[in-house]
């Protein structure tokens, strides 16, 4: 296999794109999908302080380092889900990440806001471990922002990413959820800040190429609640089709932002109001997140000390 | 495992409507099925003779034999595909069904209104062999249901069947056929019939048990260009996903029906006219079935006897 740029020997076939690139050239391919995701969805300018939303694994920590090579004003937030050694080890990758580019890490943690780190609201909820973690993420993404003053939060979502929750949605043709599908969410409100996904572009192997070529140090483990996940089943059965049809997960992805999405879209029309408890943006009267966090108080959990790692297994 | 209606042995497990059923229970399952859906999506009354498209297999045939059941007025329709040994068999299924129950059958042969057999199609045309052969029995139920003088045409298709339609179309994002996608086309042009599908809510194992029990003898084999087909893959996929959540398939089209055709509705409006050619509807100035019957004539295909079943295998 020859680099499509240089016809030297690849270090990687796209088979979706019908590609291949060598090292360099596929830093370039892959830095260019990044611009033009930013271009495409105006994301953010230059005049911008983006703030970049990391978790330690190779997505977030690509994100942030190809956003520090463009030459963008960043910041780095941490959320310190609690989750035994994989919240110490991913915080590790994140600090020392920030010291060697330089750059502010904000560190945020869950258990201080919701009241116990995700283990313990987990025993709490009914709902997948994943479903309370990911509303904790969102909203504190968007409260971290709103305090330092950032206007826009970047995440480290890519095509797979991205494609699983689309098939997850139009399983069940979740209405609301495709709505708000999109690489870019725009502020729809002065309490909410702007939601850009500028990897969303790229697949997982992808990132995972271009934080192992620019010599990233990533947490690996993925996080132990996520075996059995719903969305890593839907990732699977996407991974199937693409290897029969390269090209499946984005023509799927793609072809909804293009065709679909513009359907669902007149179809919701969302009034925000202050949480009358927390004042961040709800459609209700309280918002999921102190509801959330209501629960975690009355069901008494949180009590133990939220910063020994716990010492059973996390199963 | 019991009978859910009389304790008796069941024969049958439905685990996506958590139940279980003997047989004359499933058969009156079966039955009360199809009668919501007839009633639901006003298929047709009984003042109407529905013109029932068959092909020699369980779906078609378990429909015909539940439409007659309830007493409603139909005739059968038959399309000679000319697939070799296929065609001769499942036409013998079908003539000897009708003469069993005392109804009438009509046949048309495809090689005669397009100028060759399918198999003679197919080579001529660059498109999957399905792609060509659904195209002509679309054309040729209408025609046929307009020359004889039928409101509306059944066909067999399942819950099955129409999920994994749905499956291909959303892949794809195809917002036409997206709005396409229904239980019951209503007549939009004075030359276009209805077209309902009375088993939508059936399963295709419903279908086989219902076939099965009822004495009905079908042509067991698929269509021997079936094999490989995209349709069959998206089918065992979403039998995949089926086992590890019963009721998958179902949410996932009925999810679609109440939820996100009313969007994709709004989307398309088309403009039907007559085909300058033969005067069916269409979009555009000929109609497609025109446009390959053309082609088949063009290239020379068909000029062999199209009567001869081919020596040769299919594939």
């Amino acid at each position: 296999m020859r680099c499509r740029k240089c016809g030297g020997s690849a270090a990687l076939e796209l088979r979706r794109h019908n590609a291949a690139f060598c090292s360099p050239h596929f830093i370039e391919f892959f830095k260019k999908q990044v611009a033009e995701a930013i271009h495409k969805h105006r994301m953010f300018s230059r005049d911008e302080t983006i703030m970049v939303a990391v978790s330690g694994g190779k997505d977030s920590l690509a994100l942030w380092d190809v956003l520090i090579d463009e030459g963008y004003r960043t910041a780095g937030l941490y959320l310190d889900l609690g989750i035994f050694d994989y919240s110490v080890e991913s915080r590790a990758k994140c600090e020392a990440f920030a010291a060697r580019r330089g750059q502010t890490l904000h560190v945020e943690r869950v258990a201080e806001a919701v009241g116990a780190p995700i283990p313990e609201v987990q025993k709490v909820t009914r709902r997948p471990t994943c479903s309370a973690c990911g509303l904790s993420k969102r909203y504190l993404m968007n409260r971290a922002a709103l305090e330092h003053g950032y206007p826009v939060v970047a995440t480290g979502h890519n095509l797979d990413d991205e494609a699983a929750t689309l098939f997850g949605s139009v399983l069940h043709w979740q209405t609301d959820a495709l709505t708000r599908q999109s690489p870019a969410l725009p502020s729809t409100h002065p309490k909410l800040v702007r939601r850009v996904k500028p990897l969303y572009r790229l697949s997982e192997l992808e990132t995972a190429a271009y934080a192992f070529l620019s010599g990233i140090d990533y947490i690996v483990e993925e996080c132990p609640f996520a075996t059995g996940a719903t969305s890593l089943s839907h990732k699977e059965l996407l991974n199937r089709l693409e290897e029969s049809s390269p090209g499946a997960k984005h023509n799927f992805l793609f072809g909804f932002l293009d065709k679909a999405r513009p359907a669902f879209e007149r179809m919701e029309e969302v009034d925000l109001r202050p949480c009358s408890a927390c004042g961040q943006v709800t459609t209700g009267e309280i918002c999921a997140f102190c509801k959330l966090a209501d629960l975690v108080k009355r069901r008494g959990a949180g009590r133990a000390p939220a910063d020994n790692p716990a010492p059973e297994p996390a199963r």
